[in-house]
């Protein structure tokens, strides 16, 4: 089967582009899981997905977009933006999320896999440097409501808060391999609201 | 020229020993400088640095070995652990000290580089967690002092005070890729200091 790609500026129907979406994130998703990232190749993942090459490459280029995609999916599927009415539990909700994304034996090797590309390839890194800037813009509208209810400063840094509170998971991960668990995204959660609270996190920073 | 390593349990001259050392270091520094990690090879290093294969194999086992030793190297000569009599002057240029090193454009490359070699080889994971975990236990004197001298609760987990400072600045640098700067170093030493005092950061934790 071969799905074609809308053309840019057309007005066809969104869903054959979005078939072609999904079905090219599960044949990356499997590509990665059968081969690891070395073996990811556009062509592989176009042949399994059924889908052009040409279209593939016009719409992801390389690999580390295909692998981007993947990221923007998971992101919005498996780190939920909660509003419970406490920025204390919605930032907890936060960060224990981001611990099971990672704990996950499929996308946790993937994001990481993307991070670690991104230390040797320039494009990759922009990706993630706009993906991370939307998500955590996004993440921080539970400090934006805490601030509003009054839970928070009122010149607190609602992304900076979400960083401080992202940061020592992704340290442990990456940096000392030493292990993450929702323990330990409780009291990252916990210790970013304690340095907003202080006043450690203000804007001015 | 080709220097000779000491065999195991001999007891030559350390002076040898530690030459070897430091011509291997150096090569290893020009090497990965010249070419890149890729490129990195045990018998270029050995060859650059005038000693045997078999001495640079038997020793560092691999690049990743030649690697993690220059990181000790660079660690300890660039990281100073400083006792300024302040628990907050300490751990402020500890901070300013971690963002030098990687705005150094020869060492931080490196090391980035070791760490993005860490997320597929399981090795080198175990040789940076031995690593950090040494140097975090080491700068979390700083932390000791501070709650000896009542600067902050008795119950502070001194190491987890370090992981704190130091996880804003790698995950700027890794996830994010947002810049970091001194600035951003005294916030992420503030941010810690405000959550061990909130008592966030405790052994109980």
């Amino acid at each position: 089967m071969t799905v074609e790609n809308s053309p840019p500026g057309s007005v066809r129907p969104r869903g054959r582009t979005e078939r072609v979406r999904q079905a090219v994130v599960a044949a990356t998703h499997a590509q990665f899981r059968a081969h690891g990232y070395p073996s990811l190749t556009v062509e592989r993942v176009a042949e399994a997905a059924g889908v052009a090459k040409s279209t593939v490459y016009r719409r992801w280029r390389d690999t580390a977009g295909l692998l981007l995609e993947v990221l923007r999916e998971m992101s919005g599927a498996q780190i939920p933006l909660v509003d419970t009415g406490s920025v204390d539990e919605d930032l907890r909700q936060l960060a224990v999320s981001i611990v099971r994304v990672y704990s996950d034996s499929e996308n946790g090797p993937m994001v990481l896999a993307m991070i670690a590309e991104a230390v040797h390839d320039p494009r990759v890194a922009d990706e993630l440097r706009a993906f991370w800037r939307d998500r955590n813009e996004n993440a921080a509208d539970a400090v934006r409501r805490g601030i509003r209810r009054g839970e928070l400063p009122a010149d607190t840094d609602p992304v900076d808060v979400i960083r401080t509170l992202a940061a020592p998971l992704y340290y442990r991960m990456l940096v000392t391999h030493e292990p993450v668990d929702e323990t330990i995204a409780t009291r990252a959660a916990a210790a970013a609201l304690a340095a907003a609270r202080a006043g450690a996190l203000d804007t001015a920073g």
